[in-house]
């Protein structure tokens, strides 16, 4: 047995593009970190599970442990998909090889971690696009529900609008758009139909590669990237007085996107954000240490 | 060798959810229909091409013939695909087992089955849309470029609003809509997270399916289900306005929801519409009589 000065901790953040782990001491000291594949249980159950051993093996060869000690460790576990009930039991009945497992979305991870282990509000724009408030009693999701039909201001949200604006305009039935130029040269494609082809079954992953010229075209003046922002920004801002509305005592803004969307934000939403203070799977950490403690 | 007036005709026409083969005799006599799966090229070569000849066998079967029969038959062959360079080439280079074939876009045959030969133009309105106007030195294709990119006004497009829109009243971002009961009620969902469930890795198909809701939505009074097909119809209005500039003699309107969406143009487009005369199969086969007797 390990006393509790010794006892280590795992942190997991595990979603649909990659699974972040990371191991620390009882002093909250980082011993090692790993990264593996996707380990969202709504896509696959079995292919989380594996994610997450794997990314907890990098860190402890990343902490320079034998791989036997995984059963030393106390994880919190945060994932994407278990605010549905079925995935998170699913995940809940594992027979993990952790020494305990405490199990959350991972929503409640990145708010805790953002402020530290307090109660808190985050808004995510990455991939995907959320909103998410905690507080003693309850905690309320906002948004997100997915591509195509939810993660309103999301990168693959952006992405799509994209497209779908310069297939408009291919036709003449939209404005034309710098966005043609910019999306045809990123994905050499000479033509509509080229265009169509890479699109082809491509899901969210492949869409928000594309915001990144939404942006872009925007900042050079284009009226049809302006536009899709300005959207977005109304979306984020009814997403914002939402969560406000449960007077959170800080709100962060998180996730890939966050830098150049700062800029389309109102300036009354951009100056309420705080810096989150740690990362999502440090706030999978604090998840464990805290239901540790209840139990 | 068969004499020109014992000459069989085959026609094709294959999409993405299925492929329906007709024979014909010389005097264009219905002999036998088949019915069998997807046949797009674009999604995966052999499989259109597989599609392709178990139809043909099942009209053979129909007609009460052989099926060594096959070799005996011209065919002509429209599919969802080939407007694009690539797949065409590859549909044409194949070792087909019919005496001879003659391949066009399936736009190309539903355009000429709903003139009876003659040069005109088409808006489709299914799982998805699109317009096609031809002339005899060119033919234009508007709209289309798939789901969730394109197809605006198709089952499929109208189907994603309506998720969008009732996801959005699921949050109270958006507006309350009847669209929210019906569409909980089509898929036995509860809330919010049964729908992203349900949702979760469909495509056109599934979404098309909804369609029907924003329809009985909008009839009853829905004002999100009327705003959507307000937008839809707008779109289609530009896009008939665009075939119309080309002066075609005749313009008809096919699909699986051109019976509901009719309701929604407006009445100088409307009345514009001819009714199609024979369907893409029987194009498929005046198509491949008209190569037959141009070479």
């Amino acid at each position: 047995m390990l006393s509790s000065e010794q006892q280590l901790f795992l942190g997991i953040d595990g979603g649909g593009s990659k699974c972040k782990a990371v191991i620390v001491d009882a002093n909250m000291q980082c011993l090692g970190e790993g990264i593996a594949g996707a380990a969202n249980p709504f896509h696959c159950v079995e292919h989380a599970q594996n994610s997450i051993v794997e990314a907890a093996g990098l860190a402890l060869a990343d902490a320079g442990m034998d791989s036997q000690r995984i059963g030393d460790l106390i994880a919190g576990v945060g994932l994407a998909g278990v605010n549905i009930p079925k995935y998170f039991s699913l995940m809940n009945d594992w027979q993990h090889p952790f020494k305990a497992m405490h199990l959350a979305t991972d929503l409640h991870i990145a708010c805790l971690g953002a402020h530290d282990g307090e109660q808190g509000a985050i808004m995510i724009c990455g991939t995907g696009s959320v909103g998410y408030v905690s507080s003693a009693d309850e905690s309320l999701i906002v948004g997100g529900h997915g591509f195509p039909q939810g993660d309103i201001c999301s990168g693959a949200w952006l992405g799509l609008q994209a497209v779908q604006r310069v297939l408009l305009a291919s036709d003449a039935l939209g404005e034309q758009t710098l966005l043609s130029e910019k999306i045809f040269q990123a994905l050499d494609c000479q033509q509509a139909t080229d265009l169509v082809s890479c699109l082809s079954g491509q899901g969210a992953t492949y869409y928000a590669r594309l915001a990144v010229h939404v942006f872009d075209a925007a900042d050079a003046g284009d009226l049809v990237a302006q536009q899709i922002l300005a959207q977005a920004s109304n979306y984020f801002s009814a997403m914002f007085h939402k969560l406000m509305a449960r007077n959170p005592t800080r709100i962060s803004l998180i996730g890939g996107l966050q830098v150049r969307l700062k800029d389309w934000l109102a300036i009354d939403i951009f100056n309420q954000f705080s810096k989150p203070r740690q990362p999502p799977e440090i706030g999978a950490i604090l998840f464990a240490r805290q239901q540790a403690q209840q139990n």
